[in-house]
């Protein structure tokens, strides 16, 4: 299936708008102006998608078909006042930002958020990050729908406190899941231990939740109620009280919730 | 490369005992014995590996290369009680367990952990499972380094406590890991969306510290200090007192540690 490709700005020029904008680039789309306050960081964007770029909203080119707000979330509205009386679709890519932020302000508008976590240095493959969608009417909706579908298999229509839903399940999944990796990290380097004899650990942890329940992947001696195991490390971690205390904590949470279930 | 070939009793049947046994048959070893208290585990693992098996300790055969004892690190001491004078190399299977345990009770022994998650319902390749290894002499020391060759590409020498370390660091990456896939499924389930939804992130998340460090790979309101985020996800945590004091908890360290660096 074809999609019918569009004239796009970009808002932004961090890691969402970044991966967002070569995924939408790469599927025929054309992106006509990046903007960002920092001069350098829209510079740098514009010339990988080799386009132009400004450090105004008031520059922004008026002829796009859309305007992909991806900025920190709490300065979407400082980007809005610039787009009163505006016509043309306007998006958001914020996970917890609800879609009435542009109520009253704007006439077409919609949420475009990805659900992956976007680093510099990674290439992100489009296809299968799930893109869940929002708009103010059918016709907004069917027009992120469609450029959602030409860039990944994974198109949903979620609405604004599903989003957050989802946005809280990520942080989670992911951002809580990478301290760990970093706790896990810190750990291992106070013995001069490299971090890779954890890695295949890591990657089967991952990998078993695919086809499984995690509950029923729950593994570890707070599982087992293995106090002595639990008390040997405790021990081994009084030199680090912050790290301690998390142990102690989310070793009491696993247990309570191995006994609930 | 060939290895000599052992002949193997394995005391208990739980997943450890059951993955490393199946590994340890197809590099060519014979598993001679399976001991359970369990009559029914013992069955079905001795069933598997095409073996006898027995419920009582006195009842293992004698004729052996190797005892490998993988049960709750609290049931070690009651098993090597009945090993008094026993000349026969034995090993645990433990990461907290020192080697210790042993000490002036047995006369040749040593510790093969594998640091790998193991679930019933997965198989899992052995090939690139790291294993620990420590003993009392070189010579037994030689012998287990060999069997985890046999079976793993990554065979490592660690003393008891650089051990103890590692399986730490592991309750961080797999067990604590895990147990926020958990609240992830469980807060989306709340809302009826699927857990599926999660998959890609998590996925790419795990991918992400293979080939970078996982500090600089820390992403999500907390490390932005995104304080207006975190108010709105603390909100709609309020139903939840558990999971929301994980979450304030969990993100102040996150901000703590973004500062340190």
């Amino acid at each position: 299936m074809t999609y019918p490709t569009l004239r796009i700005a970009i808002i932004g020029a961090g890691n969402v708008a970044t991966h967002l904008s070569y995924a939408l680039k790469k599927a025929g789309n054309r992106i006509v102006c990046v903007y960002s306050r920092t001069g350098k960081s829209a510079k740098l964007l514009a010339e990988t998608l080799q386009t132009d770029y400004c450090t105004e909203v008031e520059l922004i080119t008026k002829n796009v078909d859309l305007y992909i707000i991806s900025v920190l979330d709490n300065a979407i509205e400082t980007v809005l006042d610039k787009f009163v009386n505006c016509k043309t679709l306007i998006c958001h890519t914020s996970g917890t930002t609800g879609i009435d932020i542009f109520k009253n302000r704007i006439e077409n508008y919609g949420v475009f958020y990805p659900l992956q976590t976007f680093s510099k240095t990674r290439n992100i493959d489009f296809s299968t990050v799930p893109l869940c969608i929002e708009a103010n009417n059918r016709q907004n909706e069917k027009l992120l729908v469609n450029l959602a579908r030409s860039i990944s298999s994974d198109a949903r229509l979620l609405n604004s406190e599903q989003r957050r839903i989802v946005h809280i399940a990520a942080v989670f999944a992911c951002n809580f899941v990478n301290h760990f990796y970093v706790l896990s990290e810190k750990i291992l380097r106070t013995r001069d231990i490299s971090f890779d004899i954890i890695k295949p650990l890591i990657q089967e942890t991952a990998r078993k939740i695919l086809q499984n329940n995690p509950i029923d992947m729950q593994t570890g001696p707070a599982t087992r109620n293995d106090t002595k195991t639990i008390a040997a490390h405790l021990e081994l971690l009084n030199s680090w009280p912050e790290i301690k205390k998390i142990y102690s904590f989310v070793s009491q949470n696993i247990y309570k919730q191995t006994v609930d279930e």
